[in-house]
């Protein structure tokens, strides 16, 4: 059967890919956005990661008729309220400025002491049926915020984030360590019995 | 009997004044800031208005004997889960830029529909007394963020803040109709009990 993984992101669906196989659940091809023609994006402007990641795989399925992944993820810090959250791409108001982003995370928790900089990698991911099935999952992979960045690797706010139980950044990490662990890994890996069954089922 | 107001801006000891005369009670003498000698303004680095406004009130009450006044307030955005909030004076990084400040949370509500873009102006006042008594009241003036900036009245988010009930923007209101009905007068009227009870057994 096929799955079409809404992202424009290649190594979201390698990732989903591995581990897929590490489950060993086979007959399942995966197909990105790319393969799909015509496809337009639909406005993501949901309050929660829940609600983007549904408004992206109802998109998917409703332009392809195929059962569909797609996840929306951000950074949520206490100290914000959970915030940045769904605006995390865009919080210094433009999209994709990973710069001035996390500048201003930084600026704005300049005051805020150690005990108070706790913060989380968040990712919801949904899985959509063309029966109208609708799976939800979240991974959380929690941290704390850096007063100053760190690393190379990654991308977003990586530079700023130290997870739990590490010393390094989550950018200081190599790609292969943060994707065993990660916020989306953790998320995907719950949608596995329900892509299992699809599979069995189709 | 004195009570220091522990706020450099002389408009908040008018407002007071106005609504202890209005309150019918006499024999409180309201001191400024600036009638303190050698005062040095503590950090502000509170999770919440209250400890902001507590942290001043008791820094005021430490540094002259005298029972004081504090208050802290800021914008609470429903679809920031409340942020603003304590940063509100410096949420784009700078502190007191209301240019910046005001074009920032535009740019993060932008796509955000009319139906989700509830706000609410906060104020929490503290009084805090000699003998260690102390006082917290919270007034709300709840509304909804504009698109652009409307009005020249006022200062910070006015120019965004369309209050419940109104067609204008608090920055197209009179001060003396913002007073009347504003977040902090809504607080400072909760502690006029307080301050009478105070004048009373002085």
């Amino acid at each position: 059967m096929q799955i079409l993984v809404a992202s424009n992101n290649k190594k979201k669906l390698g990732e989903l890919e591995t581990i897929l196989a590490e489950a060993g659940i086979a007959g399942v091809e995966l197909l990105p956005l790319s393969a799909v023609e015509a496809y337009e994006e639909p406005v993501e402007d949901g309050r929660t990661f829940a609600d983007n990641a549904l408004i992206k795989a109802r998109a998917g399925v409703a332009h392809t008729g195929l059962a569909t992944i797609a996840d929306d993820s951000g950074i949520a810090v206490e100290e914000l309220n959970g915030m940045p959250g769904v605006l995390s791409a865009r919080w210094s108001g433009t999209h994709g400025n990973d710069e001035a982003n996390n500048d201003l995370l930084l600026a704005q928790m300049e005051h805020v002491p150690d005990e108070r900089r706790a913060a989380a990698f968040v990712s919801t991911c949904a899985l959509v049926t063309p029966d109208g099935q609708e799976f939800l999952a979240e991974g959380r992979w929690p941290g704390m915020l850096l007063r100053e960045r760190h690393g190379e690797n990654g991308f977003g706010y990586d530079p700023l984030f130290q997870p739990e139980g590490e010393e390094r950044s989550s950018a200081e990490m190599t790609p292969a360590e943060k994707n065993a662990v990660s916020h989306r890994h953790r998320a995907l890996e719950q949608l596995v019995p329900h892509i299992a069954e699809l599979a069995k089922s189709a």
